[in-house]
């Protein structure tokens, strides 16, 4: 038995309260090495009186990597407290105990000593991690509202470019505004989406608005507060809910408070709001525009123009928290985009949460943060992040070929692993975004193949955000060239993808239960053909994906009804799928 | 090589800021795996332009179970901001990279890729885990107040027994009080105790006083709030800190809110205080008058009479927290010890910890967990727990023979590998208390095996606690034996053990800086001859510990001065060291 490879860690993702009556409990082994787990459990104030460790209760094997195997189980607590230990069976037929103090032999002897099992001491509902439900049931669609849409040319900054007249550089204009998005929610109401990711929208100076000025203002190349306000409003009356981007790690260096630091230096009330290890503050430029040596003062990367906030400096928390407040109070928002998020501290995100919770209720908190999230994801702080390792893998696999497909089942099991059940419903599943190349430029502009790499990614566990203009053949590298402006006439968008993202959105939509809360089991994983099978099952149901990652076609057996295929050809009890294609059925 | 066991989680005891600048990483392999393990690290941002993965740091395996090994490094961070990850070379020879999405081959393609790296995303002294240094250096004395000395008659309790006329039984009546203390504080700081653990004293109706009736009035029995204002003060006087036993679980069912709801159910303004399942609260008598059934409220335990507290309702947390705030506010008290810490909930604790921090400043919160309790101990709920888990460990091994030296090495060290180094430093270790039987009476009164097992755990990282009268020999199994009144007439007490602590408590203070932050070693661990040679390294120094707990006599190489020693005849470079002998060496 691989005794070094048993893990587990109370009060975590291995062991949490999923409703306020139920407890989910995981361990994780070595590959191959355990034939069976039992959770032994009950009462730590009866094991003596009522000996539970003799009533094992089963664990499944939910999940398998190329390293290791998850399993799972259910329980309850009549007095809401739990101690808990596992039984375990390895291939080699050994039996083992596993508790808090480590392997012991599976004897009475072991089992009888109270402190030798895991504890979840009470249920509390107030450190339960929540999941708003609506959470689970949108479709987000992601605007950078620089190239939306022109609606109000009356607010176009200066040296503005006609719309769509060239590839978009760092610092070029077009006018796209709040206008613009007002005047396309018919648009996006027929698409489908049902909630809006704004990239920031607040006054600032460069074309992307991630270097903030004032936060309380809208970027009057935008619009202002009214047409906001108005958008806010259409929005919730068509069942669309609105995020917007808060960028608290750093200010823009135009804002009144940073420049008054660089004009007063140390004298200046704003002095201990950034991080200045030494003044003046300053830096001596680097390769380009966005880099910088000999800083000093901390910075977003090495941006010599976004120097970093002090968020353990109450009156900064409280300029934020009141931020945070006001666009929810004043404007209604749904929910906040947190940039940079895993560079502000823990104690200023704990308040922020409850600021957002004490503001609106179902509140969403959306960090962005690209590596593994456990900190921030306790219930205390975001809901989800963006889900970029996750889907990274998807990429990896499907459209870059650089890993094995066993490799992408291994490490979307193993991100699924990392997160609760209620992370995993509301993590944000991005294929592109401003901040990387658009999805139809990796495929290298293989429609097909773009087709069935989302259609994979819209029946994982988490809420799909949308790209704006992917749904319509928008190219792009990496950014700025991401950042192009969206095609509005019709004879130059691809129709064809258009009608494809609006019934994948529907799939999603109509879906949404089994997809949010149905466990995930991977039926097929084939090398050799390439043909994988995906299953979610809920409820008795079951959504079934199959697609064709290989190079030759391969013969799907059918089951239900279809609900979304590309390059299939549909028989009686079986399919025809040709390379790239893919077919979501539900039985 | 076992890549099942390779083991890492970013922001918890396996990295995390240990001083404002450094951080520590450690990893866990399984045992004799891995030859060598080297740390890649280096700044997010400059990943592409530094290649700092070619620069190896070599980590150190500093600690070994049977079942894992543990690697270190300390590191720090120009620009505050560290990725890392783990490069490995297997006993098998073969070598691997260990990142945030798992295992790679040990080459370039892996290593270029920016997401592949843990990261520390930026070094938050706010979010560090902060160990206030008078804790490091106090040894601690627990007192039961009502068997410590009765200083008043005056305020003794009607059906007041004669002083140790007898063994207490549940509900007996002694007399001790605060006045008690106050006599006796030449006794104490003569022992050389510079910290003073009580256990309730506030208004209760048991003689435990953990069923309290009002956490604003000290009890009656035990004084008023002027004569415990001296104490404070007296004890602040002659560098004695002083540490209160907070009941927040539950509350006693005399007090006026537990009364009301009984009286007036759900239409009681205390009807949420408590966490009643069903109105009326009532309960059928069980097996004796801790225990009952059919509870139609939560308590502690089974017992009817302690009804848990609501601490996720406001009132009842401004409530607590007001009295948390009163008893430093008005009496300077320097420490919060939680009763049942583990039951309440998270949320409370935060709260807890942020009212104290604010109230004082360096004030330690001590929780009472008896399990693995890395959920609290992340720095912003408490300081430590009562170190049970880690002290059972060595008294299963010396004491009670009920494991292999090897078993209790493993426990030891696994227990420190749960926590942040600023954890281990403050553990509260004990070896008794009012919960469980005396040490004498567990080492079937061997004076001898006492002082070794005192003497390891003395030098142990974490805090040592003496619980009243062990000083002088005073005896008893399980509560409430272990509550006999003290013993104050000179004749009665042990003189010999009395004059061993104390010198043992002097060695403790005098050599506190290595003892609290130096590193462990086991240089020998003989399950054959039953020898321990055991470590603390500081800044040069060495601290060693050899101890027999074998059956023959041994030899054992002397290093240095040595500062106290027992069974043990000491040559010029080597001692003669009987069984349940002990010395303890400085070079």
């Amino acid at each position: 038995m691989n005794t070094a490879a048993i893990y587990h860690r109370p009060e975590s993702e291995y062991a949490y309260l999923y409703d306020q009556e139920t407890m989910h409990v995981r361990l994780k082994t070595a590959k191959g090495d355990i034939q069976q787990v039992w959770l032994l459990h009950g009462d730590p104030y009866n094991l003596e009186l009522e000996e539970w460790y003799k009533k094992p209760l089963a664990m499944t094997k939910i999940l398998s990597t190329n390293v290791y195997d998850y399993w799972f189980v259910e329980v309850t607590a009549p007095f809401k407290r739990l101690s808990y230990g596992f039984s375990l069976e390895g291939s080699d037929g050994l039996k083992a105990f596993f508790g808090d103090h480590g392997l012991f032999p599976m004897e009475e002897e072991a089992l009888q000593i109270a402190n030798n099992y895991f504890r979840m001491p009470y249920f509390h509902e107030v450190d339960r991690f929540k999941a708003p439900e609506w959470v689970k049931e949108t479709v987000w669609y992601q605007i950078f509202p620089e190239r939306f849409a022109n609606g109000d040319p009356k607010n176009d900054p200066k040296n503005v470019l006609p719309w769509n007249s060239k590839d978009p550089d760092r610092q070029d204009y077009f006018g796209g505004d709040l206008q613009g998005v007002l005047d396309h929610l018919d648009y996006l109401e027929e698409l489908g989406i049902n909630g809006i990711y704004f990239c920031p929208i607040f006054k600032a100076s460069s074309n992307h608005k991630y270097d903030t000025i004032d936060y309380l203002t809208i970027d009057p190349d935008f619009g202002d507060e009214a047409v906001f306000k108005k958008l806010v409003s259409e929005c919730h009356k068509r069942g669309i809910k609105v995020m917007l981007d808060a960028v608290f790690n750093h200010m823009g260096d135009e804002s009144p408070q940073w420049q008054d630091v660089l004009e007063h230096g140390q004298a200046s009330p704003y002095a201990d709001w950034f991080h200045v290890n030494e003044f003046p503050a300053t830096y001596k430029e680097g390769r380009d525009f966005e880099d910088a040596y000999d800083l000093t003062y901390d910075t977003f990367a090495f941006t010599p123009h976004m120097p970093k906030l002090n968020t353990a400096n109450p009156e900064v928390q409280e300029y934020l928290l009141n931020v945070a407040r006001y666009w929810i109070e004043e404007f209604d928002i749904d929910a906040w985009r947190l940039d940079v998020a895993n560079e502000v501290d823990h104690v200023f995100w704990k308040r922020f949460r409850q600021t957002c919770d004490a503001a609106k209720k179902d509140f969403y908190i959306l960090g962005e943060i690209w590596h593994s999230s456990q900190s921030w994801l306790q219930g205390d702080e975001f809901h989800a992040v963006m889900n970029y390792a996750y889907t990274d893998a998807i990429l990896d696999y499907f459209v870059k070929k650089r890993i094995p497909v066993t490799k992408m089942m291994a490490e979307i099991n193993n991100q699924m692993m990392l997160y609760r059940d209620q992370t995993n419903q509301m993590q944000f599943n991005i294929l592109d975004s401003h901040d990387t190349p658009r999805l139809l430029t990796e495929t290298k502009e293989d429609k097909d193949l773009a087709k069935q790499v989302q259609a994979f990614t819209y029946i994982q566990p988490g809420v799909p955000c949308l790209y704006y203009g992917d749904e319509i053949g928008l190219t792009g590298g990496m950014d700025p060239d991401c950042r192009k402006c969206m095609v509005w006439e019709k004879e130059k968008q691809d129709q064809d993808l258009l009608k494809f993202t609006q019934d994948l959105i529907a799939v999603r939509r109509k879906e949404q239960k089994i997809l949010s809360e149905g466990s995930t089991h991977w039926v097929q994983v084939s090398e050799v053909s390439g043909v994988i099978i995906y299953e979610r099952l809920y409820g008795g149901n079951v959504l079934r994906g199959a697609f064709n990652t290989g190079i030759y076609p391969a013969t799907i057996e059918l089951v239900g009804e279809t609900l979304l295929d590309n390059l299939a050809t549909l028989g009686e009890q079986t399919a025809n799928l040709q390379p790239k294609g893919f077919i979501l059925m539900k039985g």
